[in-house]
């Protein structure tokens, strides 16, 4: 790196297109493996790529824990589940590594190939990101548990066996063209189109060897206090996310989200549990419901965010309080209340959706793609099950669709998506 | 207004948390009705509410023509094609003056009633807004060929002769759930919350009046460069909007957009004629196709934007430019010189869609959701066909829905949307 450069001139949003120029007077941290880019889609070997750090807007993909789960949550999210259909672990294994230096390319904000200048082939990237930043795009890999039954791949020996189906939850009305699948890319970023195409690249990237099962875009709106982002709503206009571990203090996510030696299969350590959820919520139902109604479904007052009887969103929930009739001030039947009756927690990390309407009713086919991480499937399926048939919110809301993906750990440079799972 | 509060206090962004602070003291220069708002839901008179300019990421309601045609095209759409259930002109009359208000707060990014304080009654906002900017929120209203035959509206007398569906384009494989409506309302927002919010309180207050016929969200993404936002690119990749009319250029917009006196029924002088398509990309087979290929499909560079063999994106197309062997450079089959074989123009203001995956076949959902203004139908159509079946884009796109809106002129101070229709 030229030292002789002012910072600033590093630290501001370097787009794909001025990436490109840059790259080329050779003044940007960036290592590209010798076998060059060029080659990684027609070779089963794979390039190392590094993170470029002086890119503002970008999210590292190298480093203890996988990208988009202790990340700040995002503005975008399009989220895919892949069934693959490939014949052998090995051809598992070579997409795994061709897919980790488009990644690390993605999250740096370039494309895949800059520029496309050889008009006899089909460009390497879609290009639909040219002149967009990283947007801090990050992409999180994981694997389903139908994965691990197909005997064609060889992996059954060692699937973790809390890795499962998730059970039949009360009032579940789930489509099997929203749920399950045998990879996940979650691609969270700033911007829709940047994280569309990350997910569009590797798909592309693995042409016959995967299909798509599902997938669902999602957003987040951050309302903005004093420059600081604020917990955002969700479509009921409750704040989502509330109450979350705090990403920042270790031995909080040790306790809740990585799995720690001897919790698992060896090479989960490190990784979590994913779960989507797409919860459709009845907003016409909804709407016509008293606010005070509301407010007791949730167990928070809806704007501020604070527990009910209390004044700030982060004001203590103190479940115990009774008004002077000896009544609960918080409704037993409350989300807040059933989801806290049980000691297991989650990180929530969840993304709104507007998909058109429901073609057999007419209304807004909208809701939650729910998103959590959790080192054990327990911890949701408890949480769930607290929920259970007495939530007060499952009059309001159907869950449409679920998943659940075993997410590697962090990828480490010069190692590559999954290699935990393939050299186990 | 406080002529003693310093600029910067009125022109910064204010949030609709903040704006119900402020507005409590009595400083900003929203004048509300007489009647209150809080009464809009309960009777059938309409308030006078009004712009507030003091917002800066604020679109006015009021004036010449209506927000959303005109504007500078956001980050964001949520697009309503409803259908009416209504007995009567006067009730839809009544619907629309019950809009106007309502429309008016929202894009001053107001609630439709804040605080929401009443416990015991469902809130009038469904507050999910609650916090979020005015986003350059714009609302557009229209009206469809079908709510001309019904004949309980008794309006058949005052539909313009040229407001008919429009007719089968060669390879049109349209879906009746992307098709046709009553009535639409296209919210545009740099922010997708926003932009649902607007909708769904809309057609929440419309309750019992109207259902969804289809909906669609949209995003587009601008490239940034010096600070100025760049011509945004589709999902092809290639910049979409180049060309179009300049909005700022009153003759050019009274050629193409604005019907003049003379031009149509008298209601629509200043309207103009929405034709919404929703374009399904056949990203796969596009994906597939070398660059070259690509770029003589469109007629430009797909980086760059430039018309073919040259070097920037404004450059001049100059159709007539044939190589040493006497061939045109700009193929005749492409889609830019297809469109400009036509001397008619309009004004495009498409957003991208990726609505999941296509079920029957697996492939992704996304596309355009095409949106172009023109002060006569017959220009989309005449284009459309010039396109017909030799345009090279047919083999990459299918268009699955259609959909032509006469969108009222402007709205001024102390009207309401469609006032022009109901008295004519």
């Amino acid at each position: 790196m030229d030292t002789k450069q002012p910072d600033s001139f590093f630290k501001k949003k370097i787009s794909r297109r001025k990436m490109l120029k840059y790259s080329g007077a050779g003044i940007l941290g960036v290592v590209i493996g010798a076998t060059g880019l060029g080659s990684i889609a027609n070779t089963l070997g794979y390039s190392i790529v590094e993170d470029d750090m002086t890119v503002t807007d970008k999210i590292p993909f190298f480093g203890k824990s996988q990208s988009g789960i202790k990340t700040e949550v995002q503005k975008h999210i399009y989220f895919a589940s892949i069934n693959v259909i490939v014949q052998s672990k090995t051809e598992l294994e070579q997409l795994f590594k061709e897919w980790t230096p488009l990644a690390v390319r993605m999250m740096n904000g370039q494309q895949i190939e800059e520029p496309a200048t050889n008009a006899y082939i089909a460009a390497k990237d879609t290009g639909e990101a040219v002149g967009l930043s990283a947007s801090n795009l990050s992409l999180t890999f994981g694997v389903g548990p139908s994965l691990f039954r197909k005997s064609e791949l060889g992996l059954e020996r060692v699937k973790p066996k809390e890795l499962e189906k998730l059970p039949h939850f009360p009032k579940d009305q789930l489509d099997d063209s929203y749920s399950d699948g045998d990879l996940c890319i979650q691609a969270c970023a700033d911007d829709p189109q940047v994280a569309f195409h990350a997910v569009r690249n590797l798909i592309r990237a693995a042409s016959g060897k995967v299909t798509l099962k599902w997938t669902q875009a999602g957003f987040n709106s951050f309302p903005v206090n004093n420059n600081k982002k604020q917990t955002p709503r969700n479509l009921f206009a409750f704040k989502d996310g509330t109450g979350n571990p705090n990403v920042k203090n270790t031995s909080e996510m040790k306790d809740i989200v990585w799995i720690q030696p001897g919790e698992s299969v060896p090479w989960m350590v490190g990784g979590t549990y994913l779960v989507a959820r797409r919860i459709q919520m009845h907003l016409e139902t909804w709407d016509r419901t008293a606010l005070g109604e509301q407010e007791a479904t949730f167990g928070r007052h809806r704007d501020s965010g604070a527990p009910i009887g209390k004044t700030k969103e982060l004001d203590d929930m103190e479940l115990t309080r009774t008004d002077s009739a000896g009544k609960p001030i918080v409704p037993i039947t409350s989300h807040v209340h059933l989801a806290k009756q049980v000691k297991d927690r989650m990180l929530r990390r969840s993304f709104s959706y507007s998909s058109g309407i429901d073609p057999k009713t007419g209304v807004f086919d909208s809701g939650l793609l729910f998103i959590s991480f959790q080192k054990q499937p327990k911890q949701f399926i408890n949480i769930q099950n607290s929920l259970g048939r007495v939530d007060k919110l499952n009059e309001y809301i159907t869950h449409r669709g679920s998943a659940i993906f075993a997410c590697f750990p962090g990828i480490q440079k010069g190692s590559y998506i999954g290699e935990t799972l393939f050299k186990a």
